[in-house]
């Protein structure tokens, strides 16, 4: 974090009058507001959707039958709360698949100790009969080049840099260690290693190893690498230490198939004034297979669908035309995302914003925002109206990968912030359960999803 | 919730100027105040106490064995800690017991529904054979007496009136609907009813009965009261709509034994200019016997411990008396609270401020105040300084149960008041474990905890 010196905050707080007067939010849109939080915390139904998306879907990694059921399942929960147009965009997406379950250990004297691991999306397998070798820890990318070929070669290696506790945003955190889960595979590959494991990426200690999306560089060889548990990490550091010479063996069966047909899901309430511009609100209907994608982001799409059934349910009509999407392969290649802003390009179609949920179903506390400065002013006049509800940041931190493609098209994207404390405790991991989501916190995203909506629809972004 | 207008929330905005202006927080507090939130997210000790504390001591009802060694442990934690001194305060404490787990059915045509059932504390035993009566559900104890002795006389009274899921702070909610738990018996009593089954105080819907606190007014005849979990609630309520002659059968065991002797536990950092002036932080060490006590109140126990660990561990010198107080007996008695001001007293003891933390360990939001204008503005003109960490709501809220006494000698009253979402899933419930609690939410509460702390021990409040 770096330290605010005092003057900008009073800027700050001075620089919210001028807007505040300039655009000052009627009474009757508190009133509204409150309508959409009573009715999200009274009559939700996200939570329901959530759990047929979890426990009767469950993991839903691009390719897989889970992500086949979910297109369906959403069309059908869209189309079953009559929204005027529910229709699927084709999108050709990446099929990988984990195989039969990983086996890790390593050995300490003449005992086996096995560790939890599970192959990165988009790894290689390694050979039937697994792969054997010394393994070395190291911290960074620096660290690893030090040793050079000489002493890497043949070897696995073994990433364990933790997230850093400290800071306060844990995406933040998962930023400042994530490298090693995207590149150290290549990275160990140019130096001759066999293999590379890489500490999960949580500030928990537990037996979960949390997969994620890597990729080769290119021309280095394919090497296998996988995530280990944190409680994994520590253990094998340990026996590191004691023993430099420790030997490590993995197998896993992943593989990558070729593309398959997908789809996005598009719900939409049609404008009554301004039919032609669009504003979005989405999540991602694909998750990694490990679990049953709770948090990552089933809670994104049920909430992106709710905001449109509350604006619905209290009979507000939108001036513009309001669509929830059901992003498509977010984890291991973002063609949803692509395909989404290619076919509005093509269609001429005319975004005015795009509002999207993908870090978790918490307590919301603000919204991230990427425009130009008068239109990010506009949306941050607005923030008296949602202080009530506990939303006070809105301005830092970004859109959403989803919706990115649409930025390039002009429209301002928003990134619901729910409080990310326990979201690395879940991301990408077998913890991410219905059982880990607080209904009323998914609740009062979702509502905090459709108020904005309906601030932008009501007032535009001019 | 109420619609602030939108003047006010400017007239807000423009009173923080002047205070602001008045009171700079100075660069130095800033950057002690993120060494003690890294200090508590990196080296946290809060997490492994209140595992001790809920998975080896469990249950901590006052005069139970837990409680005695909840006492033990807490002394020990702040003497190994190396506290300047720890001592122990008695106090005697109310002793109900549960005894034998409750049983309840009730009776639809030949085939009897058991249903969840907890006995409130406070409340008397049925007689051995249990009572079996007729049950009417009424959600207010104004719809109680309007159906008068007739039609109340002989039965059980149903209260069912649910928790309002649309206030904002579920606090308030609980505020709305906790009189049926009080005093539900009571009112049912004064109208000649057997026995009185009140709906747990919880949005969630699930399996496990809240227990919490009750009280007979004078004179009326003590009818065993019980709470039923929130699914048994709607099974009971659909099947006297079936039926309204249904009959309802409850047991339950529990007893008030004569009180037993108990204590609070004080850790102290000696002050080392105004060692005189004593500033507390506390929570309550005693717990419902249903569960572990994790978020009511371990979490406030270990921050608070924490909280002075945190000072002591950064060489901070405190010139004020900084003392962590384990209050006993908050739950069904509030007398280590009053023992502790009583002492105050008693010693001439001059306390500045109590700061309690007994909202659960979620992500903290905000310090409620209770105090004079003058000194809750200078605590308000602080606010900057937690603004990175998610705290912008200073002022409402009030102080705690057990600091309340404290209050009335002059003392500065401050509340925790962390995210309330999920506070009423666990509350008094079997489901108030460990599990529920997150880590890294329970140390951000320990670290505002400090650093409200240490700017009022710097600063003082005059």
């Amino acid at each position: 974090m770096t330290i605010k010196p005092y003057f900008l905050i009073l800027l700050a707080v001075i620089g919210i009058l001028p807007a505040a007067q300039a655009q000052t939010p009627f009474e009757s849109d508190s009133i509204f507001i409150k309508k959409i939080f009573s009715e999200a915390l009274a009559n939700g139904k996200s939570y329901e959707w959530l759990r047929v998306l979890t426990t009767q879907i469950g993991g839903r990694l691009s390719g897989s039958d889970g992500a086949v059921k979910a297109v369906v399942y959403t069309q059908k929960v869209m189309e079953d709360e009559g929204f005027d147009k529910v229709f699927l965009q084709k999108t050709e997406v990446p099929h990988w698949v984990r195989g039969a379950a990983e086996q890790a250990y390593f050995q300490s004297g003449k005992k086996k100790v096995q560790v939890p691991i599970a192959a990165l999306g988009g790894s290689v397998a390694t050979s039937k009969a697994g792969v054997k070798a010394e393994i070395i820890e190291v911290k960074s990318f620096l660290e690893l080049r030090a040793l050079g070929k000489e002493k890497v070669a043949g070897k696995i290696v073994f990433f364990n840099r933790p997230m850093d506790p400290t800071q306060l945003s844990t995406f933040d955190a998962y930023r400042g260690a994530v490298d090693q889960r995207g590149n150290g595979a290549t990275e160990a590959s140019k130096l001759g290693a066999v293999g590379a494991i890489v500490r999960s990426m949580t500030t928990r200690m537990d037996d979960f190893p949390h997969t994620g999306g890597m990729r080769y560089g290119p021309g280095v060889p394919l090497i296998p690498t996988a995530a280990i548990s944190t409680n994994g990490a520590e253990l094998l550091s340990k026996a590191i230490k004691d023993n430099p010479a420790i030997q490590f063996y993995f197998k896993q069966n992943c593989e990558t198939l070729p593309d398959a047909l997908s789809h996005n899901v598009v719900g939409e309430l049609k404008g009554s004034t301004n039919a032609n511009e669009i504003i979005v609100v989405g999540g991602h209907l694909d998750s990694w297979d490990l679990a049953q994608g709770a948090h990552d982001d089933g809670t994104g799409c049920v909430q992106a669908i709710e905001a449109l059934r509350i604006l619905k349910t209290l009979g507000y009509i939108p001036k513009r035309t309001l669509r929830s999407v059901m992003f498509m392969n977010e984890e291991n290649g973002l063609r949803g995302g692509v395909t989404y802003a290619d076919s509005a390009r093509i269609n001429s179609e005319v975004h005015l914003a795009a509002i999207e949920s993908d870090r978790g179903g918490f307590t919301p506390l603000g919204f991230g925002l990427v425009g130009t400065t008068a239109k990010k002013a506009k949306i941050q006049s607005w923030q008296p109206l949602f202080a009530s509800y506990g939303i006070y940041e809105i301005g830092p931190g970004g859109g959403g990968a989803d919706i990115g493609p649409l930025g390039q098209q002009g429209a301002t994207l928003l990134g619901l912030i729910p409080d990310s404390q326990r979201y690395f405790d879940y991301h990408h991991a077998g913890s991410d359960t219905l059982d880990a989501v607080s209904k009323r916190e998914l609740e009062m995203g979702g509502a905090a999803m459709a108020a904005m909506l309906y601030l932008i629809d009501k007032y535009g972004l001019e």
